[in-house]
């Protein structure tokens, strides 16, 4: 089952022809989750070939243009393209304000639901929840309200081979009972033992977006060891003192927070337009955290924890 | 002195990584007219390396979202980059509103003044006047209310050749009678002939912009004998009945309206999506009005009348 990520977005406030502003999307199983929305993220959508239609969720951190002016574009698109499943966007109160005032003023309808989910910035929230996954946001340290989101994939089955169903004329309720983990005694008195009959589930997956916020040790508990840590990390730590002013992060404290969280592997992004390009930002985080890799528009991230 | 168009965005309401949704760029002796500002223009700007920093002028013409969903991108990189200019926004006056309020409920300040000037959908309006150029606004008719605008440059002085200014000794009244097409007597009784010391003006150039409309005769006047006209072209021919519905005009209808209006060069645009490229258009267009030129972003038209 997919669980990867692609990068629409990966520069600061403003935007180059080959860094657009921030907005991440996730496969998880198949279902598309958008996460900030920057100017020209349907464009992006497209020169990445991620269909719209299997958007049904975008997370909104906070309302700088530069996460979340690329809203009322996509919005009007999927209204273009016949959309009708609703929609649900999870961001700041004030966003519902915007986005419907807005195509008030305009005149026009959208012909589906968008059911807004407005976040907690004073404390950590379970905002989401799937069959699959459970999404938490996470409040941050940046000049306006603004919250970061954790994606963790739920606990998986145990896995049972088809040949073994097969020899053994399982049934679904015994195969239902040997993957999750119970053993079955069958009508005969024969036990089958789950340990035995099945293999250990695959490791839940899990991607914590840290979106903007200053250096902040208050969040390691909740992305603690989480597989992928997309962390900004705006300037480099020349500039440490400009970071804390302007509410940012330099590639190095993005590092710092990796390490003590412990977290399989870093993603920096958000890249001030002063630097051409990401490599010197790369060296001083890996210096810190080894395995770190920039984000570039269009890269796309297996999470992995094999 | 320049007289330029460039093209950043050509596609119709739904863009493409190689079609922004509507923007122009005119550059009229060296001051820079935004006309219209769909999603990602300050993106092609970029692309297109055209200065921020000599934009004063934007023209919206409809609240339509692929013709104005770029403008907070662009008036927030204006604020980031430290612009103190004031910026004249010109069209629908609602459009002060989303504008104003978008930043009131984000608690954005911006730190130059921006000046809105509402458009009249009603009759044709001068809403500009410069040193050498007069902008008019033009009723259209599409679904809802929109205008074009028509650049103009003004009346040009006579040409005066800088041999002859050392040779006659001319000094700066003489010079400035001579270009405007007045004889000089001298003090010593001599007539210096206009028309005999200087050549004529170079012909005024003219752009005309129709944004979104339907087929429409009314807006021949206004454009007449312009030395270039960009009007939409959303489908091809055969689309007709779907382009009248829909507030639009086919590439023939916009070759009519060039070939009517006897204007000198004709240039189509905002495509829809479902045509992979122009070159149809382009020819159902060429087939009524020979002299067309098909909008692609980044196109760069040198308006000339020579």
């Amino acid at each position: 089952m997919s669980f990867s990520l692609t990068i629409l977005g990966s520069s600061s406030a403003l935007p180059k022809p080959d860094r657009f502003t921030t907005a991440h999307v996730l496969n998880a199983h198949e279902r598309f989750f958008l996460i900030d929305c920057g100017e020209g993220t349907q464009i992006q959508l497209r020169r990445f070939k991620i269909r719209f239609g299997r958007i049904h969720h975008i997370f909104i951190t906070h309302l700088h243009g530069d996460h979340f002016f690329g809203l009322p574009g996509i919005l009007s698109s999927f209204n273009l393209m016949g959309r009708k499943n609703p929609l649900h966007v999870y961001g700041p109160d004030k966003l519902q304000d915007i986005i419907m005032g807005l195509y008030e003023t305009m005149g026009e309808k959208l012909n589906y639901e968008i059911i807004f989910t407005k976040v907690n910035f004073k404390q950590p929230e379970l905002i989401l929840e799937t069959n699959n996954l459970s999404v938490t946001s996470i409040p941050l340290k940046h000049k306006i309200p603004t919250v970061g989101y954790v994606f963790r994939e739920k606990d998986k089955l145990r896995k049972i081979s088809r040949d073994l169903v097969t020899e053994m004329g399982l049934g679904v309720k015994e195969i239902i009972s040997l993957k999750a983990g119970h053993d079955v005694i069958r009508p005969d008195g024969t036990c089958l033992e789950s340990e035995k009959y099945t293999t250990p589930a695959a490791k839940p997956r899990s991607y914590a977006f840290i979106s903007d916020t200053r250096y902040s040790e208050l969040i390691i508990p909740m992305i603690k060891g989480v597989d992928l840590l997309y962390h900004e990390a705006t300037y480099l730590d020349e500039m440490k003192r400009r970071a804390k002013e302007t509410g940012h992060s330099t590639a190095a404290e993005a590092a710092r927070v990796a390490d003590l969280a412990g977290v399989r592997k870093l993603l920096i992004g958000h890249f001030s337009a002063r630097y051409r390009d990401s490599l010197p930002l790369l060296r001083e985080a890996q210096d810190i955290f080894p395995n770190t890799v920039a984000a570039e528009d269009g890269l796309c991230i297996d999470v992995d924890n094999s």
